[in-house]
């Protein structure tokens, strides 16, 4: 038997595992007779076309093992445009080097990448597999994407944080910023911070829903009056009814138009028309990268998922993606599938309808309940006398 | 000997440890046999005049334990303003409710009433004494204040673990506000976050020095044209050199002026000016919020003043604050000590200039060597194949 060499490729933003599963990856590698040499395409799929590839197998496993606490992607990546000419190159370079196997890691821009290489590649015994890859969750069959559960615990630790320290001096409204433009999976997951009754998140708003601003403005009016302090957690992508930002452009060049931050733009808001006191918080990319937070039932999957692409390729799957499903039943546990990268293709995961709620300004039991396994454990307790002392006086 | 009430209160915004004072605190003063009850004033000073008191004693450990875990304040906080009325009414509730020691918990707002309510005791056999804190670090005399190594730990790890983000996929510049308005002490602290040459951040801006635009456009032109991924740290209080926000106003109210925030205002100058993609991060009060970032000395030292000002009240002392010194030698120790609380009152902290280097737009390595015990620990270390091949061909 020939020995052919691998190759994996990071495409699109990082999460807090996507080297969890670069080190599923080399380790199974690794241990596979079929493969010899291990790549990274050092910089995303541009590096492909450019060659620059780097032998990963020759790191020894104590350093490998930092991958799992390495925030960013540890071989870079890139938002490069590809067109057919690449892809037809593609195929010469990969033969030039011997690769047998191309592993895609990334989300739906990615996914569609895999499968065009795929496509090429058909007829020269190259296969070619996908492992998915997504903060936003927004790649579709799959259950949840590896890199979605640690921005899920983020946001609900840094929601139940923020909450407590607004509760020690409510004196003003805080609205907090996730990531999320299209999908609002991430702001959802703020609810978990909540343990008991009237625990922040008070409001959340997602971009699945058109988002009303006369409502906001009340809600948050009838719960400062009740509460003092409130949290508020919304999506960067807000939009209105007529699927427009709800903040105005600030300014355009050339290639685009740049809006101010949906957060800043809500806080001015409550502090001009309602004149309670207000302020923001949009720790944005410090979401997807906080390795303090990162889930250990993320971390796990991250890496189980970048295994199974490397198993999947050497028995000579092509044009597929590790999927992730969940088994039936209340104990939390998955299984891996293979999924036909069309079919992940054709369409962008939004967060159905049964998970929000009425009014638009919440989530329901049924996505907590989803949701709540991913983060892997409770989030930490806390102790307040205040809360004491509040529950002792209503009694 | 006939027992005296113990009453503590607290004064501002929350730190990360500022409940770990108040664990110190209510263990040492359990252990006192001069000490009957341990009131917690349940929402600041405010609370004092409405003798709003919670009996904290009665607490068992294990409980207890989860104020070294919970951020915000266990016992609320407030920024109610006093008035000599309130301080002559105090003496009397103090006596009323058999209170012979008070503790102040607080900046330079709360060591201001800690000091006034000194003064008003000061013939009624009542000890007040005050517990320093501050995220910002700007109480004087001390060489630091509990809050500050959390604060600080956190900075620096956000700042290198987007430092990661951003090198993996090097297309933007990335501006990062910092808590801290008139004092630069939590943005410096983003410094301990470089490993190695060109690592992030790769420009630190202070408030301690007047903002010049020209030379930021100038320096991030630079520093992009060579790295590609840029991140600067920055202080949500940056001014230029008239003293005035470099932010315009964005409304005013009748009671204040509201500003933007700098990042977002500085990364939509890199792109109009430079038509260099850019974000900005704002984590803001995430930053005094973070359990998970929370440092163990700063925990530690936390502890330790809530005990000692238990101590020294005990003693007989009053109108004084527990400082804390550092001693000399390479090995990070420090000591506590007893400090007048005018000498506090006289001037806020601000960072020295030989911690500043001479364009403005960094640190000096007398800053992060002063800094960097106050993390208590080295950051995660991080793995990158991109380093690595990025260091092979410069060889």
């Amino acid at each position: 038997m020939i020995k052919g060499n691998m190759l994996v490729v990071h495409g699109g933003g990082p999460t807090a595992v996507i080297n969890s599963s670069l080190y599923g990856v080399i380790t199974e590698a690794k241990k596979n007779d079929k493969i010899d040499k291990i790549y990274g395409a050092i910089g995303g799929s541009e590096a492909i076309l450019k060659e620059n590839f780097l032998d990963l197998g020759k790191t020894d496993e104590e350093r490998l093992k930092l991958l799992l606490q390495t925030p960013g992607t540890a071989i870079g990546s890139s938002r490069f445009e590809l067109w057919q000419d690449d892809y037809d190159q593609m195929v010469e370079i990969f033969k030039r080097n011997n690769i047998k196997y191309v592993l895609f890691n990334g989300g739906n821009g990615s996914m569609d990448t895999c499968g065009k290489v795929s496509k090429v590649c058909k007829d020269h015994d190259i296969y070619v597999v996908g492992i998915p890859k997504t903060i936003d969750n927004d790649l579709s069959i799959i259950d949840h994407a590896p890199g979605y559960g640690s921005a899920a615990k983020y946001i609900a630790t840094v929601t139940a944080e923020v909450g407590a320290d607004v509760k020690s001096l409510p004196i003003h409204v805080c609205v907090i910023e996730a990531m999320g433009r299209n999908a609002g999976w991430i702001t959802a997951a703020s609810a978990l911070a909540r343990r008991k009754q009237g625990d922040a998140p008070h409001l959340i708003y997602l971009p699945e829903r058109p988002f009303n601003e006369d409502e906001f403005l009340e809600d948050v009016k009838k719960l400062y009056d009740e509460l003092g302090g409130v949290v508020v957690v919304v999506s960067e992508g807000l939009k209105n009814k007529d699927g427009e930002s709800i903040v105005p452009p600030i300014f355009k060049t050339e290639r685009a138009t740049y809006y101010g931050d949906v957060s800043s733009h809500l806080a001015n808001l409550v502090i001009r028309k309602l004149g309670i006191k207000a302020r923001s918080e949009k720790p944005g990319i410090c979401g997807r990268a906080s390795i303090a937070l990162q889930s250990e039932v993320d971390r796990e999957e991250a890496v189980l998922v970048g295994q199974e692409a490397v198993r999947a390729a050497v028995a000579g799957e092509t044009g597929v993606m590790v999927g992730i499903s969940r088994r039936p039943g209340d104990e939390y546990g998955i299984e891996t599938f293979l999924v036909p990268i069309e079919e992940v293709m054709m369409h962008e995961r939004e967060i159905p309808e049964d998970y929000i709620n009425e009014r638009g300004n919440d989530v329901t039991g049924e996505f907590v309940k989803w949701c709540k396994p991913l983060i892997g454990g409770e989030l930490n307790e806390f102790i307040s006398f205040k809360d004491e002392i509040e529950e002792e006086t209503k009694a």
